[in-house]
Formats: C-alpha cells, structure tokens, sequence
C-alpha cells in the first residue's frame, strides 16, 4: 500500500497551461525586451461590463452592515440566479429546466473536474481527441484508465463518430475547446440519440455558447428531445462576461436522468463545496439584466471580430485553420509539417507570439496549435502582423 | 458494476446542516409566527470590516478598465496575498513558512473536503469523535472505511489519546469544531511527535485560529517543532474575517513533508480548481492592514464576549457546558438524559432556538449540542432569556 493516491503519477508532470507558463517565463527570463503577445491561454482582456460592476459595489455595500449582510448562502445558489439563470437561458429559448436543476458553483472548470466523482470506478468514459485536459486528468486521477478517444481532426470535419462499442459516459464541449468547431442540432441529436439507446451520460460543456453566431448550432443540448434524460450541462460566466477572476458557473442536473445525479451532486457540493462567492453571484445575475446583456454582446461581438481577423490573416498567410466562427478558439494546423511544440517554440522565438500546442489536447491534436481571439484588437493585430513578418 | 459511486449510498442522505435547515423550515412553515434564533450552523452576523469593504470597492474598480483588469489569478494564488500571509500569519511569531509553500483557495471546507484526494485509498485514517463531518464525508466519499475514532468526551476532557494502532492520517481540528475545546502546545507536541515517529501525516484544521486567548494555545501546528515534516495546516478567513459569503481561505503544504503533498496538491488545484475570485483575495489582504486587523480583533472579541454570557449563564442555568474559551464554540451536554435530537427538538419547539445535534458529529456527540457564540448580541441574550424562560 502506498500512502499517496499513485494515479496521480501517471500523469504528465504539470497541467498544459503551467507547462506553457513555464517556457514563456524562460524565454521572458532571456530575452527580457522581447514584446511577447500571447494568444495562448483562454483568458480575456476586455473589462467587466459596467452593468456588472455596478451590481458589484452594491452587493460590496450590503456586506457593509448587519442589516444587509450574507453570510453562508444557499447550498445551491441564491433563488434571484438561479430564476434568472432559467429564465434567460432556458425559458426564454423554450427549454424546460427549473431552479431545482440548477447548482451555481465557481466556475465549469471547478464542475467539470468534480463531477467525475459521482460516478463508478470503472464506467467507461469517452473523450474526443483532442479534448480539454480537465476531463481527461481529472477521471485519470480517479484511477480511470479506460478511456475511449474519439478522434476529431480535419478528416472527420472535427465532428466525432459515435462509438462503435457500449460507453457509459460521454464528455462533448461544443463550442469546442480547442478547435473552435461545432456541431449542429443534427449532429448534436445523433449523440443523444446514442445516448439514450446506449442509457449513457453526456456531460455537456457549454461554456463558449456566447459566442455561437449561426442558427443550426444549438446554444444548449436541452434543445434536442431526450436529452434532459441523458445530459448534464455546464455552463460558465468565463466566458460569456470575462468572469475568469471573478469566478462564478453553474451545472444543470435534470430530474429526467435515470441515475440519481442530482441527488449526488447535491450531497457532493453541500460537503466538499461551501458555495460561490455572494459578490460573484450578484455579478453574475447582472449578466441578465436589459444593459447587462447588452454589454456582455458587445464584448463578445469584439472578440468575434477578432476572430474574424485572425481567419482572414491568417488563411491569407496561406495557413489551414479551422473553428473561430461560433467559437473564440482557431485551430491552425503547423506549418511545415512541424509538430506542436515545434510551431509554439517557432511563434515565441521568431514572431514572439504564445499560442497553446495542440498536442497538449491529445494525440490527435499533433500538428495544429490554438489561438485565442481574447486578446485585444491592438495586440490581435500585432500578433497578425508580427506572424506575417517571419514568412 | 454500477454506473454511480456506490460510496454516495453508504452516507448519511443529507449532510448534517441540510438536515437542521430542513427541520427548522418545517417547523417555522407550521408556526408562521416563531420568532427563531439560530444558534446552529456556524455562520457570521457581523459585517464586513470597512477596511476590507474598501479594498473590495477598490477591487471592483480594477475590474472596470482593461489597463487593471484581471482575468485567471496565479494557480496557487496572488503573491500579494501569499506573501501578507506568511508576514503575518507566520513569519511575525517566528514560524518558518515561505510563500511557495502556501496555496490560496475557496475556503476551509473545499481544502480539507478535496486534500483527501492525493491520498492513498487504502490509507488508514483517524478521526476525532465527534467530527466536523466534511472530514469523514469526504473520505467516505472515496471509498475509505477503515476509519479510526479517536473518542473525545467529557471524561477525557476531550484531549484525543493517541491511537494504540498505527494511522497514517490524522485529522485534527483546533480550535475545535464542535467542541470548542483546544490542546495545548504540550498536547500538540505530542501528535507531532506520534506522527513523526509513525510517519503519519496530521491534516492540521486551524479555521478557528482567531479565536484563541489563552497562551498556552497554539496558533499553528508550526509552532510545534518537526511539525514542518508532518502536517499540512488548513487556515480560513469565514470566521476570522466574516468570509462565509466572500469565501477565502488556504492551506500550508511545507516542503518537509516526506510525502511529495506540494506538487499533489498543486497538480490536483491546477486540474479542478480556478483560484478564489480575485475581490476575496484582495479583501483576504486588507484582514492584514493595521485598520483590517483592529476591526477584524473587535468582532472576534464581540463574538468572544457572546461565548462568555453564554458559558456564564447556562452554567448558572445549571447546564454543562465546555468550550467557548478560545473559540465561538460551546459543547452544552443535554438535560434530563435528552439524545442530542430530543434536545434540538426541545430546544426549538419551548424556546425557540437552534442548536446542531451533538450526534450529527459522530457517536461521541450523543448527549451533547454544539451552540455557536456567532449571533448578534440581541439574538444571543434573547435566547439565553427564552431558555431560562423553559427551565
């Protein structure tokens, strides 16, 4: 017997993003006058909407006095998100979710790693290659080795065959990270179709749903018939309002499920979680208000037009890429036929631009890297600029 | 096989606060009119310091601009805070600790809810009895079942004996939840050297830290030489600073543990975890500025000076009551042979106050309800009057 949980060995040495930190702070330590730009990790630039930083200071104020105070909130999340959450993002759509299917928490990463815990030991999980770490470490750390890889990659059109053996859960993240593609509602049902025949799970990761411009794709799985019997949802602030720092998601856990996973959802967050910050919560009811929402699009409509630049740049530099029309995430194949790392260190030295290998998401991801369209316009456009330079 | 964790089914159905809150909801729907005082879960009523109020506004502003915007914080937190921490927390009573050593996250109760994670599964772990429950939940979760009691009572004056077998894992929480009991450095000594000699690691609970008056009382686990190469030690602000809505918090892993603990923890809070909100751990900072600690040392003493009516005038009431000297704390036995249930029923009905079962911790609380020192002075007196009312 040893003392330490051994699964945690098998994994690569650090997570992706630490990894990639760790080689820029090298080449910052080297080259300190180097302007570097970085399109790599997915985080955002653009300041919380003013709607939000005013929900913000109020929510700041009533901790100021006794009277108006909170302390421990509901184990769920206040009533005032979660109504707000099923109006906005399901009613108002015409799905059918209610607040008691609704568990506010941190963040979908936090959610995402977690929820793994609820299930067997020795369920067979399908992951698409290449697929956000998160999924992939978080169940290896719970001793699953079983994992079944569903390749997506420019053959495929990125889209994910369905599996040709019995699988018991089901990770998709559509908007997809990383390669920015998605699916439609047709090919969203098949996997529903599947997952009910199959009486699997699909964990459904809808954190970019903000940034969905065309009408065949469908903003949340409860859209396709069924799938409130076989789907949990994630949903993330991150995104969707520049909640990186602030920290706020919530997680939809139908009563439809065959398996009682709300039940245990229930109990795992009331023992291991003590909620999400009541200011983040104010935040994030912000998000829903008639200026809120307003504001929110107009950031996510200026990182689309980032995007849109980086597509026409870049395919005009003669590069292949893919993703970054319902997506912030472009998934641009190494030129050259290098590999991942080798493209990353080639944009850090010679165009001083970070971009996230794409092997770092999985076999399947060798020979293409990320690229982010969080960046500001100036530094989106620098990047573009500085990539034109070195061909 | 089954698709769920079984282990989910072995628990108790509700954690113990979701229990109380649903018992006291059915009594107040039957009696519109109670006028209820909770004395039950451990939540703050005081508010925000002004000094952490203003560094919360300040915060907020940051977010407003992209020139002081922040997205994802460093994974194991800001430096800004790490390093107040080991300033004060630490290096001011002469504790060797180092900012690497220290990750900031969401709160007590997630840390010492998820650390269980890097351990082994077969690793055999002891517990006080009675127990903050996230402790024994958590691992139960895991699937761990040989778990040690270490009974502590009144006939041991609730000091732990140490095991007569050997444990891997000790959980000690002091100042203690529920108790309210503490060890002295003399006694803490001696799990250190227990844990030394065994190779044990001692997971160090140390919420209620801010409490402590009497000198003889250790502050940290640090304080007790070669504890550096034993214990982790889990650190708060919800009750040091009135954080159970903010939600701040976090945990020492030095790097004399023989177990590789640090980069566990780090791998495992980097996969599932996104760091606290950037407004908590701003505010986490202001609890060290000299306006942050005066306030923060003046609600402590108000919630002190309620543990101190309250010890005073059960004890004239004829109650028996233990704790509440170096923490917010009392472990009041029950009257007339009552079960810890008999008497939050009786407690509630006749006198309308909440108290949390002492069995809700373990065995070992049955005869016993844990009441918290955390309401407000009116709150506080009118409870000690209704029950004086009932005798």
């Amino acid at each position: 017997m040893t003392l330490i949980n051994e699964n945690f060995l098998k994994l690569s040495e650090s997570y992706l993003f630490t990894e990639i930190a760790r080689k820029v702070n090298a080449y910052k330590e080297e080259n300190p006058k180097a302007d570097i730009i970085s399109l790599g990790i997915g985080d955002v630039t653009q300041p919380l909407a003013p709607a939000v930083i005013e929900a913000l200071h109020k929510a700041v104020n009533e901790m100021a006095t006794a009277a108006s105070f909170r302390g421990y909130g509901p184990e769920r999340g206040y009533d005032f998100l979660r109504d707000a959450i099923v109006e906005n993002d399901f009613r108002a759509h015409g799905i059918d979710i209610v607040a008691d299917e609704v568990f506010v928490g941190d963040g979908a990463k936090s959610d995402t790693g977690n929820f793994q815990e609820l299930l067997g030991k020795d369920v067979v999980i399908a992951l698409t290659d290449p697929v956000y770490p998160v999924y992939m470490d978080a169940n290896r750390m719970a001793g699953r080795t079983a994992l079944v890889k569903l390749p997506c990659t420019a053959e495929n059109d990125f889209v994910p065959e369905l599996p040709g053996e019995h699988v018991d859960v089901v990770y998709l993240c559509y908007p997809n990270n990383p390669t920015g593609t998605t699916l439609t509602r047709g090919q969203l049902a098949q996997w529903v179709d599947y997952a009910l025949e199959q009486d699997a799970i699909i964990l459904y990761d809808a954190a970019y749903e903000a940034y969905i411009q065309r009408r065949d794709v469908p903003h949340s799985i409860y859209e396709i018939p069924g799938a409130r019997e076989c789907a949990v949802e994630f949903r993330s602030y991150s995104k969707t309002a520049g909640f990186t720092g602030i920290r706020c998601g919530y997680t939809v856990v139908p009563k439809d499920l065959k398996l009682p996973l709300g039940a245990l959802w229930s109990r795992r967050q009331a023992t291991k979680f003590n909620g999400a910050s009541y200011l983040s919560q104010r935040a994030a009811e912000a998000v829903y208000t008639a200026e809120g929402r307003a504001q929110v699009r107009a950031t996510v409509a200026y990182y689309m037009e980032n995007a849109r630049l980086m597509r026409e740049r870049l395919t005009s530099m003669g590069f292949k890429v893919y993703g970054g029309i319902d997506a912030p995430y472009l998934w641009m194949q190494t030129p050259a036929g290098m590999t991942s790392w080798e493209c990353f260190d080639w944009m850090l030295r010679s165009a001083h631009v970070v971009c996230t290998p794409g092997v770092g998401f999985g076999c399947c991801g060798e020979g293409y890297v990320r690229l982010t369209a969080f960046g500001t316009r100036e530094n989106t456009e620098r990047a573009l600029r500085q990539m034109a330079n070195q061909l």
